[in-house]
């Protein structure tokens, strides 16, 4: 089959890759996006080799439980050993002997097949386009804020950032924020944010300084963390939602004196984000720029990476 | 009076020190101890002039209550403006507009007289000695880790740093958690914890790799935090206690992949500082390396310096 294929320097096209994994749900990938870590792994980040690519849509075409073919799925990126303490408290995707779609010991989704187990596997339900079901892995990230922190109805509340992620960031904390102001960098992003009705700008004012009781940092740059940090009022929360490959220069002291707490939001819940997509509380099919051929990989790249891009997606 | 007196570049010994502030309570000061925020402070950290020195006991010689003169006292650092959010919510070390003992617009206790208001002062139960009442400022910042974070019983805690914070913090949690190990770096004070039946160690070793609920990083180093992020489990807490001046490379990005949720923790209550000296639930007297007249602060300040040294006393 075609996947891309990264060997920890580059990036190619393989026409006749061979997957692994037999035992595992066979999933022909019908649409599969670009994500922010993606553009890190091929910087080095976590020195992943193998077929990158985790956020995806597709129709399974070979299951143990006969039933499943034919159905059109969403999956889980993480996958746990099933045994130890994290993934005895669900927690698979902290699991340290765990792989990772398309970031970890795990071929992805920039590919014509990828397998996972059947339990990794969610049925997307009809009213969700293919295009729309790409983003319910980076929705669900945005919902596990929700799960990490609870939002009290009086919050300020800022997203740094105004990319595919933060975008979809301010669409889930509109669902329970009215206090909500997203920083961005891009006129065109900050535009489509207000177009959904969220207040958006691209300038920090003085009345923001130390003014937000919860600020979401997810610019994806080294650049981001500063700004969250000068929005933040004392004792509020910043939820880390960047991982960026780069060490970068911080001095943690005055988050040390403001007791501010920080805390790092990885991947999510996968149901609500479904349940956000089906009944329109989140709209996505704005956020898409692009959509290229597995073959055209380098174009879809370099659109990707793109400051003012949302989301490029790949039709393997 | 005498004083020691910063000048934003170097400590000198004035005798002819004049004090501001005269509607607030006059202190005679019996101890006062240099601390690693003091140590920062000489090397420019938060930018402050003035008398440095904010851990003390003293004695009240001029109060507007004159019941309240000749008693013994300790008091909290931070004074607020009385009007703002966060003093209403009596989180005056909070106000955008506080002053702080020897921290930060205000002449603090490296004199033989020092100034607070009176709602600062706590008097000192008989059964506390004076030099043991000067520890009830650092503990009350070992009991805002309790105020901040609900230690569960069964949790494996780790403290990094045997200094004079790691030790209080170490006896501490000792109250509330059987499972505590502090990880230090000098034979001689990881001697003194053993002795207090506290489980200390020299390294980290491999099964203490992401094998603790909670992280107490107490090094007042900028090494500390990369091995407080070493320690901690996938969805642990780091507890943030060092304020250090100088910014550090970090990345932040294994925090965010783990989930980790980071708690800057600074000034704490007196109350159940006061109450655990008083009740003996915390030793403090054998933390004392030498006590120095206010003229010897040059000897001081060296052996405060030493990287074996526990606490140094002044006695104005």
């Amino acid at each position: 089959m075609k996947a891309l294929y990264f060997d920890g320097h580059e990036l190619s096209l393989s026409t006749d890759y061979q997957l692994g994994r037999h035992d595992e749900v066979l999933v022909k990938v019908a649409y599969a996006g670009i994500c922010g870590t993606d553009l890190e792994i091929l910087k080095g980040y976590a020195g992943f080799t193998g077929v990158p690519g985790h956020e995806f849509m597709g129709v399974v075409v070979d299951a143990v439980d006969r039933s499943f073919n034919g159905r059109r799925v969403v999956g889980e990126i993480n996958v746990g050993c099933g045994v130890c303490s994290m993934c005895i408290r669900g927690l698979e995707r902290h699991c340290p002997k765990r792989t990772v779609l398309g970031i970890k010991d795990r071929d992805g989704a920039f590919a014509e097949y990828l397998r996972l187990p059947a339990k990794n596997l969610h049925t997307v339900p009809d009213n969700i386009s293919d295009v729309e079901a790409v983003f319910t892995e980076p929705l669900a990230a945005a919902y596990e804020i929700l799960e990490q922190v609870k939002v009290e109805p009086g919050w300020r509340v800022a997203v740094v950032g105004d990319g595919r992620l933060g975008n979809l960031i301010a669409q889930v904390l509109s669902t329970v924020s009215t206090g909500l102001r997203v920083f961005g960098k891009h006129a065109n992003k900050v535009g489509l944010l207000r177009d959904l009705g969220v207040d958006a700008v691209l300038e920090v004012g003085d009345e923001d300084v130390g003014g937000y009781d919860m600020v979401v940092e997810a610019t994806g740059s080294v650049t981001g963390f500063a700004k969250a940090a000068k929005l933040v009022k004392p004792r509020g929360i910043v939820v880390m939602k960047s991982t960026v490959a780069a060490k970068h220069e911080l001095n943690l002291s005055p988050l040390v004196v403001n007791e501010v707490t920080l805390v790092g939001s990885r991947c999510g819940p996968f149901k609500p984000a479904l349940n956000a997509l089906s009944k329109g509380l989140v709209k996505v099919s704005n956020l898409v720029d692009a959509i290229y051929p597995l073959d055209e990989y380098r174009d879809a790249f370099k659109t990707a990476e793109q400051p003012q891009t949302l989301k490029v997606l790949l039709k393997p």
